[in-house]
């Protein structure tokens, strides 16, 4: 990872080192509006920015309007929410693309949160045996986790991104100037992975997060960015050392078997995903607690961090123990028989664990908090 | 590629050669019972056999129960034909997937023809973003072309194969006894494809397929293992070149595009993917011809050997210039507004030409024998 500028609020630049596939993380105020440097990414001139119904209002214009003449371009705008990351709705990109006698060296430009970014993600993967996509997330959410990594797909009735492929982006534009729309719970959900950058890998950011919460939902600029810049870089390392998810990519799931449960339980888009995370980060701390692994003082200072973030230290009160095992099992982390969980070696070192007992576990659930 | 055998009627091994993602392509007869052989390709003990209902009352049974003991099978019949290769029929194996349970290493056995084993590696290239598959093709047209390569997908109502990836499979069991109980008409599909081989690269292939059509539509075994091998070794010659079709991997597709839009505009299924593609070929060899690169007697030569075959070399009456055109605009080999078209350099030579005078394609269409 190469980092080509300092990390003040300045655009900057990071790169996602996967050899022919790698490509840059740029970050800063106003990229939406840069034409030129979006149309430097493109794989020919055919262009299809889609978006939802809630980015287009603010964004979609000021993107296209900022393209450089000479573009065949279109747009899409989708409905808004997780409910409708499936295949529905899917479809409708490729509908659109092939309605529009797009070709192969057409790129789909994702504008929108996670939502939009793995979908068109998985569109472009799809489109004629694959074509170029260009991420440009407007969520914090989006920008510190699902648009870095090439992670794409669509859920399924039976669980969580189950239909999707890897599939790297030709650039991520980073606009941070898009979070002074963002809703406040979006905010909060989106520091859940920023968090956990700092719970897996790093326990000095995991401080600075602590001292600068505050500010950070105040939305303050520079600390967001800085934020966004640290959670990407520990993003892109991971990624560049295991892009399909053999081995250390496992890490960056921290709460997200228990999250993707509660997710699929709850319905989508009922609980957001950085809300179901920031539980889900509470059940692995509390587990890792139970381990012996983390002292209580530990697990307490988990708890208050995704607290602080706005974020519940709670699992639905709809869930039994037994709903959280079926839901679990299903999960994509998980080999064979044995259940598969990331859990917590001591605060800034995160383990993939698979010899969890069953009765351990089973107390965990039962014994958690609900809300 | 290697051959570790003799071109004799013994079983055969060839490699595509791929890195990390080579696989070997076994040629023989007895294969779909060779359930050791099947297992050594296994990632897990999950694994679910796919195939459809008129492939499955011949071999379905025959291949699961010589798999060996400890295995966690499951099996899936899908109807029969071009016009099942969609989205409906692909979500069912996803559907069947999840409500297995089946994780990251289960593996899919793809047992049938090309609809079975494009839908199959598709349903696999994104199941939990990918996962093992194998090839056990039971057609001419499988076994010598879409089985090998790696192109999976599925139709969509405006165009072919518009949905799909690249996705290798870890091997292809080509059981040449299966053919004993395909139809003629699926036989000489498959020749199509065979010829092909011929016609683009090898000469003397294509002399040997001149002398010997009368046997091998015969079902002499020894014929068509060889004509398997020889089909199967360009194949993996031109892949290992081009995987992704960036450049030679396109010389494949000679007679497909003005085949697919046969296919497209008379609806999947009507005429054979072979049926189109030898009537392709012959519009293919006809605008050679009027380009001047082939002579009347190689253009004669070839609409011969396409007939000895039992295929048409005449273009549906239903069809008009312009349905041919804006079908054929569409195709995926077509990048931004020139149409490119793979064509006859001479008798065993093709080359991808982007510059044919839009008059002489319309004159090759409109004066183009009629069935």
């Amino acid at each position: 990872m190469n980092i080509e500028a300092s990390s003040s609020f300045q655009p900057l630049t990071l790169t996602v080192a996967l050899g022919e596939r790698s490509y840059p993380i740029h970050i800063g105020p106003g990229l939406i509006t840069d034409g030129e440097q979006l149309a430097s990414y493109l794989a020919g001139r055919q262009v299809m920015v889609v978006t939802n119904d809630t980015v287009a209002e603010y964004y979609l214009a000021a993107l296209t309007e900022a393209l450089p003449e000479g573009l065949e371009v279109r747009t899409l705008v989708l409905p808004d929410g997780e409910e409708y990351k499936g295949f529905d709705v899917l479809t409708r990109i490729w509908d659109a693309l092939l309605e529009a006698g797009f070709n192969r060296r057409a790129t789909l430009v994702a504008l929108g949160g996670g939502v939009v970014g793995d979908m068109v993600g998985f569109a472009a993967a799809c489109y004629q045996r694959g074509i170029a996509f260009i991420q440009v997330p407007t969520t914090l959410l989006s920008q510190v986790d699902s648009s870095v990594g090439g992670k794409t797909g669509v859920n399924h009735p039976l669980g969580k991104n189950m239909i999707g492929a890897f599939w790297q982006p030709k650039a991520v534009l980073i606009d941070t100037s898009s979070l002074k729309t963002l809703p406040a719970r979006e905010l909060s959900a989106g520091l859940a992975e920023v968090i956990k950058y700092g719970l897996i890998h790093d326990v000095s950011f995991l401080e600075w997060l602590e001292a600068e919460m505050d500010g950070l939902r105040a939305l303050d600029a520079e600390l967001l960015a800085k934020a966004i810049e640290r959670s990407c870089s520990i993003k892109a390392e991971i990624v560049a050392q295991d892009e399909t998810e053999q081995g250390v990519r496992a890490l960056l799931n921290l709460g997200h078997t228990f999250g993707h449960a509660i997710e699929a339980h709850m319905g989508y888009g009922a609980w957001l995903h950085g809300e179901a995370v920031g539980a889900g980060m509470a059940m692995a701390a509390d587990l890792s607690h139970r381990l012996g692994w983390i002292d209580a003082a530990a697990l307490e200072r988990t708890r208050r961090i995704i607290i602080a973030a706005g974020l519940p230290v709670e699992a639905p009160v709809e869930m039994s123990v037994d709903d959280f095992l079926s839901r679990m099992r299903l999960d994509k982390k998980n080999i064979d028989d044995c259940l598969r969980l990331v859990l917590l070696r001591r605060l800034g070192e995160a383990c993939v664990h698979d010899e969890t007992p069953l009765e351990v576990l089973k107390a965990c659930i039962a014994e958690f908090p609900r809300c």
